[in-house]
């Protein structure tokens, strides 16, 4: 799209997206694959965290955080969700991990036969205050197992995708990210910049 | 206290305390219990629902409310902590009865033998947008239990408090408002008004 066209939606911006994080990890995991192809800068914003459904949590704090950035917005939020309990821990998965441990979240699926589960990554996109958020889901099936490889990093010892003999944090880091919910939804995300074509007049690079 | 010493201690309100609910049996409860002692409406603001500890999310709860209101408010919210769970489900109650209902309550304490939890009420108050929230909390203690009574208030049948044969939803209405979380936070509540002695400036009625 020429940058005239792409004036004529009103997709011109005079600012870089604001990637909203205070997880050094997710902010170079994010650069790694976004690359250049945006204008990107983050910044740690001290957002409530929200309860509610996956996608709509993810909404409400890019609105939030569009809000308080006043430009364009891409948050991340990342869920664990067991299918014997119909999705859930799901966005909460960060407090059963902290209060029960790796064995706490194997019980809860004591009395259910079904081990299944999916990693859910979510990127909200909010191209101003007032502009509603686009979503991008990235999901990676697999099922809930005693914890195997190093407990450094969240949930990975204790998730095991379809499809593999090893657990998250037994993988190598490439072969994890070439599957990881993670990295599904920010193959999404690179796509619709690559074909929105969106134009930044910022200070720092320009697209399209 | 005199009307002078509370103007000078700060206490004096131009605005009736906002109860913030969207939910007309929690507003029946509070007005029942509160009477007359304050001056006192009731709001239902769409408020985000935050993740947490339970008491950070009421106190942020009430500041979120008290920016919107910009006046004195009150806010309410409920959890049932498994002990098994270091207090989980806790805040996030509601998710889980909803995906997963009784069963998968009880379900959650299939690996543990200790069936122990609390209810719990949090009740923040804020006298205005800038000052810093009082919280007040009612605990009950008891078990978890399959579910047992109409099944027609939430989790009620499937808690059984300490001392008593009957679920909450089994126990005659006065019965359980004689112990319950929500009481015990609400006589706090009142307790706290009589004693501060605030004096309300507003057209309803006033107190002090």
């Amino acid at each position: 799209m020429s940058s005239a066209t792409a004036a004529m939606k009103g997709l011109v911006l005079s600012r870089p997206v604001t990637f909203v994080t205070g997880n050094a990890k997710k902010l170079e995991e994010v650069r790694a694959i976004l690359g250049n192809s945006i204008p990107f800068q983050s910044l740690k914003l001290d957002l409530p965290e929200l309860q509610g459904e996956p996608e709509d949590i993810s909404k409400e704090k890019a609105r939030l955080a569009a809000k308080e950035v006043n430009g364009p917005v891409l948050v991340e939020d990342t869920c664990l969700c067991f299918n014997a309990l119909n999705g859930l821990p799901g966005p909460y998965i960060k407090w059963f991990l902290q209060k029960t441990g790796h064995d706490g979240l194997n019980n809860l699926l004591m009395a259910y036969d079904d081990k299944s589960a999916f990693a859910l990554c979510i990127f909200s996109l909010a191209m101003g205050p007032n502009v509603e958020p686009i979503t991008f889901l990235g999901k990676t099936p697999g099922k809930i197992v005693p914890a195997r490889g190093p407990k450094d990093f969240g949930w990975d010892p204790i998730f095991q995708p379809d499809g593999y003999d090893q657990t998250y944090a037994e993988m190598a880091k490439e072969e994890k990210n070439k599957i990881s919910h993670r990295s599904r939804a920010l193959s999404l995300v690179k796509s619709h910049f690559a074909e929105a074509g969106y134009v930044f007049q910022t200070d720092t690079t320009s697209t399209g």
